[in-house]
């Protein structure tokens, strides 16, 4: 079972960006985390980051061939990027969109998310917590 | 670790309520996997079902004294009950919102969750799954 | 054919309340009405009230077994209780909505229904005479 | 007692147009039952069927020296014809409004009636058996 | 100079519409009122009345031939009828929008007008007398 | 016959204003204009200009002994003042709003004029003609 | 004279519920403040707390028979129950709704009460002093 | 193949109705080039113009027997029109809407059709070019 | 303890503006309630009464130096004036803003209160006695 | 006459991206298509696709110099990318804008068009007709 | 080269005012920097504090006899004086507006500025430089 | 110190690129322009420019090891681009929004900058100036 974790726009500066909402781990912390569990739960995982909107449609779209689930964070794209949402569509592939933090209780703009219409479910607010849930999430969806 | 399950309004008819939507399973199918999930993560788990926002209140002030943890599922009330969402707020419980459905990808009115403000994070869309997910995040918030 | 009334909140108070809109007869005068046009069409019925919106989320679901129709007046509830629409939708009980007042006529809040949109129809404007016109369409609807 | 029944915009084509969403019936069908109905409660009736807002609008004009009592279906001018709602306002004839479907459970701009708010009271979502609830609503209304 | 009134939906039933809003006297007294006042300011006057949105632009159009200016009054089709409003701008003549009531107190859908963003100028409140000054408006602009 | 007009905030610079929408005339140009007509009419009048919110409530308190009718041009306040609306309703002083340009036919904002709903009626769009035919309704009105 | 004072929901949690908001006195400090003034003024007063909008209903309903006037603080309630606002309207008791905090300072949603606009006035912003001031108020009221 | 063409309202003054949007070409002129193109393409057409709305419905009803492909050009309607958009659902004939100039490129009211949803396609923004485009879209269509 | 009452536009109107909603209290009588009321408490009070916005907003600032605490009613500016509402930010007095009417049951508009948002609570709907409640509250709040 | 088609995000997948929207041709099977039109029109015509949105304004500032026409499928993108509107704003080179399905009659979202607004016109709901319609709009535009 | 300062509403309290927001100089200090930079740019200014709206359109006014550029800050007045829109358009004098914060990032109300549409340019969120950069683009743009 | 100019996309347009809005400068003019600047106030410059918002977001994170203050000119994504924003608050680097045009006075969509919310400041309307003015204070404020 091979799992796609796509990290959107400004993730990649984790740990220094405004640590008081996204906490002090670097995106090496948060993907190791992820190898660890993912190892746990005996599926096979690939950390990508893009900061571009056109790059995580590519992404997404050769995850077709290469994956069999996908758990993405869209970052601020989850609140405007229909490119994004069309993207998750084109593709059947099994995605879930996760937060870092709890979306619902930010800024206006961050209260819904358009590319989340598009996928399987959501998981956020539990920091690097919210990617391992997600994970486990696939182990049991797929071993069904 | 004792955990609060409460699942809100209408989730009692589950199995015959729009089954499209939410499944075949009954809510004690669902209670049966929560107790069975709880077990294997060692935490003790007791689920409660409530039709009226007040009596949903009530058990969240209950909580304060009988549980280290909430799992609540408010149903239609995530969408409009600013007095669950101020219940929340005003008890010191870790508490996790989930929902069976994908809630972005139906109603607009189901779109944002005024409840989902006042919890840690939210997880919805992977059916009785939300819930042992969000038992997963309790375990591992609750062990540090 | 069973036919269970539902009367929501503050119509207990019917007569003395707001009397320009609601007019001067009592829930009691509107039950006896009721009854008497359920006796000349042979239908059974049985009336309630309720203030709680939970309550008539419990009245809703235990009508699946006793009842074969239900007319139910929201009230105030019709113009924001997703909880008692999303009810409606989980039984599968021939279901009208009626209000006393023409609900098109009043305040800007009162002018849509979320929870007529879970129901067969709506009947609305004709004081007391709307529930009889709801027996009527059941009668005619379920003698098919 | 003479009853006008104006059909508005469309209902023309009733049998063929969107059958699952407005029945199989022809508007004949439909007016032999209104007919049917209204010899049964002792009400003369005379069915007109308009495509035109301007037509309806004189149609209601001419009804306060020709009728008691009018049914109208406003049709899709229900959602906006102000032109209509002031002519019902401006004659003294006891009007209803009935739809065939159920005008809450579908497009947003539906969901609204700014014609209803002239009418004594409106009836939708019965199919052809709207129109024959009305005629029972205005039968008990004039013997009064 | 020709001048030609266009009277709106239901303003053929002035003296028994809602009297308390658009007052007592009948279309034939308003229409006796403007053809002395055009005589008294040398213009020639032509009144007609018309229920139907494509019938004023019909009679908008028609104008163009035959009027040197052309008095208006939409009733509702002012709030909603980018049709006039088009007509209006279609053609080269001088057209004034009036209306019998204030417009700007009365209901919200009422405050705004879509036809006099076509027009010269709007002249409203003054019962008939703003047919009145709105001729004196068009005697003044005309002789210049 | 008493008539006080005010002119509201910016007319002073009437003239070299945006003389694309304000015209080329002078406030005195408008002002001897209205003096001119006032004569004609029989009407005594008097023609002040502010350029503050509070000062234009003044000046309406004052007329409440000085003047029999007003004609106001609250100019950008008519947009927003509900301070100077609610100086019109506290005095029992006939009302006339006037606006040089086309209000209808220009920026959003000043499409809904708040003063107007609480003035008898409005004139617009006729340049300083507007506040001649203010004057002549208020001849009008006031012979009765 | 016989007050009933009503605490909404989570009104039974202050002291522990953020205090930065709503203080640290508890209900019990909170009722005896009340029950002292109470004394101080000569009036009669009976305290209840109800999570549940049903049964505010239910308690204001009571009222009618038991008491002279009614201090309500609805908490959250009063930015979207109906129900409440309705019932308020219902009985024909003096009713004053009272705030622990400045609703006007807080979120959005907070801004904007339904059920101040069913009672004689408001007063908020004040923590427990609100309500001595609605007592104050209904002393001066109901001695007049 | 026959191709009906409908003109809405105020394209009868094409050519002299704001030509800096609309251009110099009169009607006929257009109606001229499509009965060229419709012979090139081997159609048979027939066009017709009409300014009410309920003219329009009738058009729409009458092609159903006597056209096998529409080319509506709704006008104004198309912004507002719910009539128009449900004569076009009413019957089972392929429809193209079709705008002389970019609506997308003018005042807000006119960026969306309430039309458009009802047909198979629009084609907007190309003078009487839009009209040929349709054709070749029928004929296109029609010859699978 | 000095006390400056600050009554803003149109209220020195007051008895003879709108009294079906304002009361037939003048200004005089009101600022002797106040006085007296006042004077029962301990406190010293003045009272000034202002059209302009920024007259308030001065008078605000000058308080800073000549009064421990400030009653407003700042009348229409209460809905738009983010002028005053920084003045009252801009100074560190206790304020309370009063309203004599209730603006909760009033039109739209008046239902949000930009100015209350500045100040420490509100009363209103009280008639007089809403300054009388905020002089109580005054005394209270600076005997601590 | 040189003409670049660009399709926007997510066209690479077409054929196997939602086929009951979008069709089951390929994006190769579409270019052929326009290739044959294009050679019948003698055109000469290039295809490009891109994900991203800056590379969409980069392929559009390169067509300046190598291009006489561009057509457009902005795809999602056309719903909310300003800087693609600006990017063919910026360039003096006719741009038409295609879309597969019908915009209008999908997402509430999808119903406007922000980079249409930039366009010489639009045409949409065709499939690949869609561009072959807009080629030939071009070839008329051009050859004039 | 004379340049007009205009300080808005509370800017005299400058320095005691919200300082985390708005600084701890005072407007002496501010227009100390103000004089010094203006003398090492070879510009003449005076500064003027106003908290009346009408003063503001005043002094604008009367600049235009007696500067050659303005800087305005109009405080709270951006967000919504009309009439000091008007006011700058109205005078063919260069104005620059300026703000001490950044009001982009502040409460929702103030991220539109409708007299910043009237200016050349704005410059915001840089404390007193805020006025200096001013005064630099002044001196750039007058020298040309 | 150094400093990183960002322009955003359209900018390499700059000179043909609606010259009535952006002037007639080229990016290479401006560039000079601001070196010049640059090395005046002893400023280390460097310019780029991209039309990608990914690009953006890199340029963004590289500049927090490379520059001691940013000038960005997002253009378009000014208006909607979360991720930029987002980008510019996870730098610790001194950021100043500039525009070429006045934002205000342009279409509804550009009178708000959600960027702008990220930055210092803001300075927009002056053309190529508004860049210099940026490095000013940029080396005003750098100095302290």
């Amino acid at each position: 079972m091979r799992v796609l974790v796509i990290h959107g726009p400004n993730l990649n500066l984790l740990g220094n960006r405004e640590p008081e909402i996204y906490g002090t781990q670097t995106l090496d912390d948060v993907n190791e985390l992820i190898a660890t569990s993912a190892a746990d739960l005996g599926l096979q995982v690939r950390c990508e980051q893009y900061n571009g909107e056109g790059q995580i449609v590519d992404a997404l779209h050769a995850a077709q061939a290469t994956a069999d689930a996908i758990v993405i964070n869209p970052g601020a794209y989850a609140h405007y990027s229909y490119a994004v949402a069309d993207a998750i569509r084109s593709i059947a592939v099994l995605t879930i969109e996760v937060h870092l933090s709890n979306i619902h209780a930010r800024d206006e703009f961050r209260r819904t998310s358009v590319t989340a219409a598009a996928c399987r479910g959501t998981i956020g607010g539990f920091g690097p917590l919210s990617y391992v849930l997600a994970l486990q999430a696939i182990a049991k969806i797929l071993e069904k």
